[in-house]
Order: C-alpha cells, then structure tokens, then sequence
C-alpha cells in the first residue's frame, strides 16, 4: 500500500469565501504515483467545509445565500464563550467538512463537473485541510 | 491490496427519482474478494446524491417532499447560465454526494435497516455512480 | 494492508442525546498499530448520525434546537408503519451517518478542536457505532 499526506493551507481576505481546490487535490494524487485508491480531503476546523459540486459562479452565490438562509446570523448559546461563528458551525455541519474521492488509473475519478471546494465559513486566519491518498 | 470498480448507469423516468441500490453494492463487494476494507458509491454528478437510510416508501416521500421544502425550486442565479436546476444542487449537498461503507468479513457491514439510496434530482437522461472497493 | 474493527454500543438515557467519541476512536487507531491510513465511524442505525465538530455544550444545545427547526415533529408518512421517528431520519441525513477519518504517524489526524460525535435521535435502546480503520 501506498500513501501521501499533505496539508493545503488558506487564509482568505473574506470571512466567507470558497475556494476551488480540485488542482491541488489531482496534483497530489500524480505525485502519489497510486493508481487505484481513495483520497480524502477534509477541513481541520470547525467552521469550514469541503463539498464537490459545479464551478458556476450563479451557483456559488446561490449556495452562500440558501445556507444564510438555513443557519442565520443569531444569538447562539456557544457565543457565550467569547465566540460569534455559531451559524460557522452550522454550515459545516451541512456542508459536511470532507469528501472521499476515487483514484482510478491513477486519476480522480469525478464526472465531468464535479469540482472540489474548500469553503470557508469564519476566515481571515490561517487554516488547513488535510488531503491524503491511500492505494496501490 | 485488492481493488475492484464498476460503474452503475441510471436513466430515470421521473425528473425526481430515489432507487434502491444496495443490491448492485453487495454484488459488486462480492465480486471483489476482499475481505476487510471501505467501499465507496460516489455519484459523478452535481445533482444526484447517495444516502443510506430506510426502504420504506412513505419515509422516501417525506424525504422528498422534506428537501423540497429546504430547497425550493425557484429563479435561482444559476439559471442565468441557461439551466433550471438550481434546487437540484442544493439538494445533493443536504444529502452529500457519496458514502464510505465497510466491509467485513467479505461483505457489506450495513445495520439491519440501512440501505443504499441513489437520489436523482435532475433525471430523464444518462447519469453514472461509481462504484469503488479496496481493501485486503 | 492492515485492519481493524470495533463496534460501539450505545443505550442512551435520553431520546436525543450526544456523545463525544474521539476517545474510543483514537484508542482504536492506536490498537490497530497502523502509521498510514483511513478511520470509517459509521452509524449502523437509520436514526442516528455521526459527526465532527466542537465539543462545547451551548454549541451542542444550538446544534439539537437547530435541527429541530429544521426536521420539526409532525405527523410524517413514515409513522403510517406505526413508527413515530420520521424526524429523526431526517436529522441523519442533515448531519450524515458516518465520517472518514485520516490516520498519520500512527494518529487520527484531526485539527486541534475536532472531536468525533455520536448524535443519538431516537435512544433509550441499544445501538452500535462500526469503528474501522485500514491502513499499514
């Protein structure tokens, strides 16, 4: 078995902004050199979100409005911890903070718009995601 | 390691179709071999999901009727690039596009109840899931 | 490849209750003795998710009232089967039933405020978590 782990790094000028990763993500799995396997790519925090779906700029606007819509902007009980990212926390949970991609014949294997995101919910500070493949 | 990937094709009826497709998984988890490892069902578009829950009809149409309610169909500004299916996209990130399965002992290690769910929310036409299997 | 598997029981004292299982699942990982690899938590329950966020209790409390808002109690066709649960298969499928997470240098490799959940909705009985790592 093989694998490789490396770790992307953001720090968005927005405190919501998404970021198409499906680069950096297929750049990994060449250099792995794994032919048939998984990768996974996951946020290391809380109040950011990993997802696939179409690089349509209408549709990302869309996507940050519906979820405002679902997880508002309100008077959480967790902000009485100093914080104020309640609906951060929501929007992870809907979003879900990773993916699992197939590695097929070396390459990932997605349909033809299926593009990976990193969507950031609470930014402006240094933040990851872990991207490791495993395989042979 | 062994892996094993086959591709499922849908061509529904409806616009709005769930099928079952647990059956097809276990056949395909067979066919492998493997004994111990993580099969992965990915659906290859941005408005189709993959969900395990009941087989149960009524529960299907309140999960429907439920999404409809969460994603309304509506102008979406999505739709300027031609398109009408904005909804369709909201709905596949509710019920996210692809789940991770264990298999033990040379099969699906599914609770008694859970099944396999293929989700079309944007059907009448040739739409893919794969099918992915790794593992010892 | 290597690989091991546990399962978790719950039997929790309330009908919806959370708990924090990254201890149990880091235990695992390092039972297994795998540096390089994958960690599946899976529900095997149709009535129950699993989860990663904070663990700070208001944050919890918003996560439970939200979800309420969200998949109300209401007379659901499911409940024609003579269930009274529709609203907890709904709040599977928002939250989602497993994760997939990375082990490296022989740890989960989560952020530092990570922490894996087990997100009951329908308790008061007996119900497994499926923990499985592959990985060498």
């Amino acid at each position: 078995m093989k694998s490789a782990t490396e770790y992307l790094t953001f720090n968005t000028s927005e405190r919501e902004e998404f970021v198409c990763i499906t680069g950096e993500v297929a750049a990994l799995v060449e250099r792995s050199g794994i032919q048939e396997g998984f990768c996974l790519v996951s946020a290391m925090h809380i109040t950011a979100a990993v997802y696939v779906n179409d690089l349509e700029y209408g549709l990302i606007e869309d996507i940050k409005e519906w979820l405002r819509g679902l997880a508002p902007t309100k008077d959480y009980r967790h902000h009485r911890t100093g914080e104020d990212n309640g609906e951060a926390h929501l929007k992870n949970l809907i979003l879900h903070h990773q993916v699992v991609l197939p590695i097929t014949s070396g390459r990932l294997d997605l349909g033809p718009w299926q593009q990976v995101f990193y969507a950031e919910f609470d930014g402006r500070r240094r933040k990851r995601v872990v991207v490791k493949a495993i395989g042979e």
